[in-house]
């Protein structure tokens, strides 16, 4: 096999990313994403506009303390205010006070842009390009052109669209990037001007696209065919409107598929992990259908599907989810047919086979309560707890005897009040405890963990990471039922349960009971102290084994 | 120009898509859907497999009470069994029962799953083909013949995959579809592959992709322009995996960007509604950043960008976003500076410009809020009160003077209790209540708009759609602040207020609060009793005028 071809990629989650609806970051964040870039091997992290955004500033001096191993810094701005000189431009000199190795620098390459929106002369364009460029290669930054607007410009005309990028490479641009702005370009026509443009710039030429089409990865891939060695995106495509070119995707497809190279190979396996590092810190909740690194990307749910793949993977897996750190996941339905529950079973008892009557039993209890509005696609713990208690596998941890929550505010007053009582039994010695806490569900959390935490130390460790309800008939009225998913974590496991009640503090209850009972029955299998008080357990309780 | 090429459109909500996860229809909701698919002019609506479903033969059994004015119903299925007489399979008779005037059946053109998955001979498979699609025709039906993995099979191995099209082409097939099953292959192999294709096959040639690359829409445009004249997929991307082609996106590119005809052009306009529709039937959140359709696609959040648009539409928007019955909107942000809120509160008063002092009093506490945690880019209704409130454009329709929730559940009891009491003020009059509810929130929400539609009996017509929490910093503890979303409408209009507080019933409270508020200052506006009403207030209070 030939040599892999270098592709360098340049990710703007920071910037571009930024202007995607309901994304902010703090400081803080932007420090977090940087380090999460850099450790996946990213080459090129492209992270703010020190000009416009005074919160950037900070960042950038912030981001000096951090050691990167891979990733240039890169500032971005844009070219010189019109009939100015370079040297009086206050947004350049922020540029260079961010004090990067790189900056990427936009200008104007549809001529449209040029006199309808910038009012200025086509010939001044091209000199703030030239000039700008110049002016930040003689204080020693390498310099990305962005050439904003360039397909379309090129559509309407080519000939002007080509002098800006002979302007910038005239200025000593490092590389020049061909930016599909508005994002309705296709594929065919990104393919075809990029081949025309790099048989004219002997710079290296890069590529940035947006998804207005639904089409930006592929514009991505083919400019690369077509001989693009550099790649604009966002790790998990934010970005204005429908988004930047997802980058995860690009690269996949380019590492796994085609002969290139965009990140070190021994870092692929950490993409998924990468991602969804970048969703949490950004809280947004990434598309669990994400192409490679989305939690649905492997998830199988057709009965023939799941079939097909238990006789060989890639009879329905593009690649094996394992190479970007994804894993195959045999989805719940009524469609799925048995061989998904069975697989779920055997992990919990290697023993049960298809044709035993708990089989049918545990499918008719799932049936029951998918009825009753519980959903097990996205509730894994909450299914294996079920598994257990069918399967005799469980015994009782705690029990909840009873419970009061109570809330007021009184007008004047700055804060309402809420408040718990929780009564729970754990090996017939009972505790009652009561917390105050942030609304009800919080207190009745509070209220339980400590009237637990004195038989289970162990549940110090355990914390709610998300909390999320869903009103279910919504179409109706809000007196309808309500399903609670809790994803709660050790600081090194996550696991999600669900709880269905026509109340939410019902409902919040059992998810909460169901986190806390997944965590102690996981414990006691791993920790020898509890390991044998759970045989003891089993000792006394015949049924349970 | 041209006529415009028609290109036909099968989508498979209903059953490709319904292999989604987190994707689960009632036989209600399939009705629906299929009543909005048909509506937008969808040529092909394939509704489920009769044979593996028994969900689904109910289904076909309902459906035929529908008048449909547009789209042929198509029910689905796959070849023969190996070794048996066509007349002899149950899942063939099932088809026929289904009584659609179309059938999809799907067959193997992989040689490898031929051997590998269902273990025949590849002659016994294209008999199975063969004879499977010329016993439907003998039966009346139109037959779509699904070439499973057509294109990793012509990849494998040519010449194999062409037999299985032309057994189905001599079984009389009225069209083939390629199915890129797996997902995973690029839009110049899909070109370059139907361009082969076509040559050899005379029957109609059909693409059916998923996006496992992330470029599936390329794909099946990209087939298009390689003489394909029919696509299936999804409307919104509902399926297994990654999803199928997302049909919204596929049939805007191709009927607004490049000249064919995939629904009736008067349509068009209907697009994003049916997109929305559909994502409400099926209770899933539509992705914002959908291509054409999503609510921030045409979301402009920079700065610059906002003043381009302003100034030509075209500098920013690849279309024109009402040609899908989308709207452009300008962002709240750090970034955005000043245009977007002018924008909104010109909306609310048309006299306020930049340079005057209210403006940045509103900034400043937009920012006040925003720091508290409140989110506006969601929550427009929210944002709108609160810039009525900084202009003295509003009079308070009621106080809440006091309330109190209690819940609790003793051991043993079916349902846990809830109730709530609330203290309302409206011009000095009080009114006391007290309601139960299905939890505490719920509870106040009865117990508020009962106090209340004595003064106002217009309330009767709003209720709420959607309920949604988010735990603020869920990186850190439970106990932080969180964030409600509330959905309301009045069976014409949808609003969205936003609630922030350390507790959870009391940023319910501020939501419901803001939904009420929100839904009285518009009645009264347009409601002559309301307006006078309103006249008197501003008369009597001159600070709100």
């Amino acid at each position: 096999m030939e040599k892999r071809k270098k592709i360098w990629l340049l990710d703007s989650t920071l910037r571009d990313g930024a202007q995607g609806e309901d994304i902010s970051f703090s400081v803080q964040d932007k420090l977090n994403i940087v380090q999460i870039l850099d450790r996946l091997g990213i080459d090129y992290i492209e992270a703010g506009n020190p000009g416009s955004n005074p919160k950037d500033l900070e960042f950038f001096e912030r981001v000096q303390a951090l050691h990167l191993n891979h990733a240039k810094l890169v500032a971005f701005g844009s070219t010189r205010r019109k009939n100015e000189a370079v040297e009086d431009d206050r947004n350049l000199r922020s540029l260079l006070e961010a004090q990067t190795p790189a900056v990427s620098i936009f200008g104007k390459s549809w001529d449209f842009h040029v006199t309808e929106i910038i009012h200025t002369t086509l010939e001044e364009n091209l000199r703030m390009i030239e000039e700008t460029v110049a002016f930040l290669k003689r204080n020693g930054r390498e310099v990305i052109f962005d050439a904003e607007h360039f397909f379309d410009g090129y559509k309407h005309h080519p000939e002007y669209a080509m002098q800006t990028l002979f302007a910038a490479e005239r200025g000593g641009a490092d590389s020049i990037c061909l930016c599909e702005t508005n994002g309705g370009a296709f594929p065919d026509e990104v393919y075809r001007i990029v081949s025309e443009v790099v048989k004219q710039v002997s710079v290296p030429i890069g590529i940035h696209t947006h998804d207005d089409g639904g089409m930006a990865v592929a514009s991505s891939v083919m400019a690369v065919e077509a001989g693009a060695v550099f790649v604009q995106g966002t790790l998990i495509g934010f970005g204005e409107r429908c988004g930047n070119a997802n980058l995860s995707t690009v690269l996949s497809n380019l590492q796994l598929k085609r002969n290139y190279e965009c990140i070190p190979p021994e870092n692929l396996h950490k993409l998924m992990q990468s991602c969804h590092m970048i969703s949490e810190v950004s809280n947004v909740q990434m598309n669990k259908n994400m192409p490679y690194v989305g939690k649905s990307a492997f998830a199988h749910k057709g009965g023939m599907h799941i079939d097909g793949v238990n006789k060989a993977p890639s009879s329905f897996e593009h690649i094996n989810p394992e190479s970007v750190g994804n894993t195959r996941r045999f989805l719940m339905s009524e469609v799925a047919g048995r061989s998904t529950l069975i697989e779920k079973i055997q992990r919990v008892d290697a023993k049960i086979c298809r044709e035993d009557p708990v089989t049918a039993q545990i499918i008719g209890q799932i049936k029951e309560m998918e009825h009753q509005g519980y959903q097990f696609e996205g509730a894994d713990a909450t299914l294996e707890m079920l598994i257990r208690k069918q399967l005799g596998n469980y015994h009782p941890f705690f029990k909840v005897e009873k419970f009061k929550t109570m809330g007021e505010q009184q007008n004047g007053e700055e804060n309402p009040s809420a408040s718990a009582m929780v009564k729970v039994v754990v090996n017939g010695q009972s505790e009652m405890t009561a917390a105050e806490g942030n609304g009800p569900v919080n207190a009745l959390d509070s209220a339980l963990r400590k009237a637990l935490e004195r038989f289970y130390p162990i549940l110090q460790t355990v914390h709610l990471t998300d909390y999320k309800v869903r009103v279910l008939d919504s179409r109706d009225r809000t007196a309808s039922k309500v399903r609670v998913l809790i994803e709660s974590t050790d600081g090194k496991e996550f696991w999600t349960t669900v709880g269905v009640s026509v109340d939410i503090i019902e409902a919040s209850l059992d998810a909460l009971v169901a986190s806390i009972e997944y965590k102690l029955i996981h414990s006691s299998y791993y920790n020898a102290d509890s390991y044998r008080m759970q045989q003891k357990y089993r000792g006394d309780a015949g049924r349970y084994c």
